[in-house]
């Protein structure tokens, strides 16, 4: 006989309205991917479930540009792809350089203390990035084993050059290891022509997957880092190898290591068959016109962009400042009462900024003009009540 | 311009087969899970999510059986939850003490190697429990901070007696952490009569939810360990103080930790509910009557179960002894191809047995009678071959 009773808010349904997602993340699933979880379950190693896996590894090549066998999504959001990576390219005592331009460099930082690396860092202002020169020089002084760029930086809408980074990191003994979270598929990324040896992302951005799974692919070089590691990889749920195992990346075969996410899994293959179908180089046209709109209907609307340099705007996360006097707060939670989600700054960028996500299908012209012409007005409001 | 065609693979749909899932897991989902994932996704911090979340740590405080504050799932699966536990309750150096009566004690053990804890076990044959005299004497030794049982052994089949343990533990300083993986709902637990300090489960088994999220819950006294600890906690994915804020367990206000793995969330409140609206009670009769059923059909169909002791057989998932000369593996190939699924052993039970898991809406007479049906008349045509 059990003592604590069930609870009486169960007994009623969940109210979940339908919103315009134009906030960092999650966007808007399309609904052959939400229609794809209705799909029954398989078993983690059933032939027809990991023919699906398989088919997210090819798809997951195809949208990280590379050849990379170690290829697979962890069974976690994004920060758990930062976790994979890090932990298993480092070992307590190695120097992990990390370029900090936002929130995710501060992150991968507080990380690599827990894990009781050397960390050093390289300091941006909020809204820049960091030249190649700071970036040599850096790893020339400290010789890291492992140097973090994050490529899409959410909280400034900053996309980082990445173009040089690899050589620089190659040459010096460096793995190069990217955060690509807010930026895959909305901000051209080739891992291996850029030289990237690890790479992780995750679903619920341009993807338009629900959130839970975080794409990851190292290449053969941090391949061999891992495979010569003195300490074991302190989480088992993480272990590179035993993930690379489970999904197929070797060539042996494939024992249990936990069980799979496999409606997410589903997902994420319907997500990938979709960019596939649109292909990447137009799916990366379209959120690069789109933010050009974007900007155009910010302007015409009287904001200002937070990133000045216009080439280092992210395409598919454009940061907005808040006008002097204008409470961001107020006019978020009037678009919110309307049903649709801009975010505020994160971190530094707090009450300095909005940010308007236009992450895969959200990336289209009647919406932003929708969601402009809304934030517009709720600013207008927000000052008539001054 | 990609380098890397769009592979082939995904202009085709996925196979994607309605299977009977009677193996240790994921079991069927019902038709009201499968569709509470097809809602729209909210924000991770967005009232109408977070209202969501508070429902389920009411359904799992229901589920558990306690009181305890510290009460959420990770986003991650059943093994996450184990990571999630022993992370945060152990130190380096500090003693765990195992029980180990099949894999998942191994496991255990494994990931407490890889935490550099001073790892100790409790052995145990296969089939069978611990005593209390056995628990108390290996406590009184090792002085452990932590003992870890598994209470529902998929491995093997057993259900471990907790009652008791709590009390020895409580008595020698020793917090008490129980994997219900496999058990949860399905065989008899109340966390607070029991004294356990921390218990995680998994929503793939008796919950017919999809994989992806471990419900968790830590004691008072739990939660003050994690509060004194000297070092911090390896993850910050898996750390539980964080975790408790995004959860709002405790009276502050959340903060964005990670991006909550949204449409699981959904399936596991439509889970829970589905639970208090049976109640408790009612589930852990069923599984239990079930189960008697179970037996008698298959000792009518002349097998014998591989746990002797009915008391300690897991009511959701049962073990039954591959008879003399039978191949296990052509015989669960048959039912598959039936699109059945019945398992093998796992570790030191494989090629002994078979495990056949009754969880949830699995645990219904009628196909009982048809898996029995199906795995006897698969027998006798393995027999007929030789």
């Amino acid at each position: 006989m059990s003592t604590i009773p069930p609870p009486e808010v169960l007994k009623k349904d969940p109210n979940i309205p339908e919103k315009l997602l134009f906030g960092p993340g999650p966007s808007n699933m399309g609904s052959q991917i939400r229609e794809s979880m209705n799909n029954p379950l398989l078993g983690h190693l059933h032939p027809e479930f990991t023919q699906i896996m398989d088919d997210c590894k090819a798809g997951l090549q195809y949208l990280f540009q590379t050849k990379n066998k170690l290829t697979f999504a962890v069974s976690g959001t994004g920060h758990a792809g930062m976790e994979c990576a890090v932990m298993n390219l480092l070992e307590p005592g190695e120097t992990f350089l990390v370029v900090q331009n936002g929130i995710w460099g501060v992150r991968a930082a507080a990380l690599g203390a827990r894990l009781n690396l050397n960390v050093q860092t390289i300091k941006v202002p909020e809204g820049q990035s960091a030249s190649l020169d700071e970036i040599q020089k850096s790893i020339e002084i400290h010789k890291p084993k492992v140097l973090f760029v994050c490529h899409g930086e959410s909280s400034t809408g900053v996309v980082h050059p990445l173009k040089g980074i690899g050589q620089i990191c190659h040459s010096n003994g460096t793995l190069f290891l990217v955060d690509t979270v807010a930026s895959i598929g909305g901000a051209e990324f080739e891992a291996d022509a850029l030289g990237v040896d690890c790479v992780y992302s995750a679903t619920q951005k341009v993807l338009n997957a629900p959130p839970g799974l975080a794409p990851i692919s190292f290449s053969d070089k941090a391949l061999e880092a891992i495979k010569s590691r003195k300490t074991p990889v302190v989480s088992f749920y993480f272990d590179a190898l035993e993930l690379g195992n489970y999904w197929g990346c070797f060539d042996e075969p494939r024992r249990y290591h936990h069980t799979g996410i496999i409606s997410l899994v589903y997902a994420l293959r319907a997500s990938l068959a979709q960019i596939a179908a649109e292909k990447i180089e137009n799916v990366l046209k379209r959120h690069k016109e789109n933010s050009k709109y974007l900007y155009q209907k910010l302007a015409e609307a009287g904001f200002e962009p937070f990133v000045s340099d216009e080439n280092l705007r992210l395409p598919c996360l454009t940061t907005v400042k808040v006008p002097e006097g204008v409470d961001w707060k107020n006019v978020a939670d009037t678009l919110m009462a309307h049903k649709i989600e801009i975010a505020g700054g994160l971190g530094p960028t707090v009450g300095k900024i909005w940010r308007v996500g236009t992450f895969g299908i959200n990336s289209d012209k009647q919406k932003i003009e929708k969601v402009i012409s809304e934030l517009k007005a709720a600013v207008a409001e927000s000052q008539a009540k001054i």
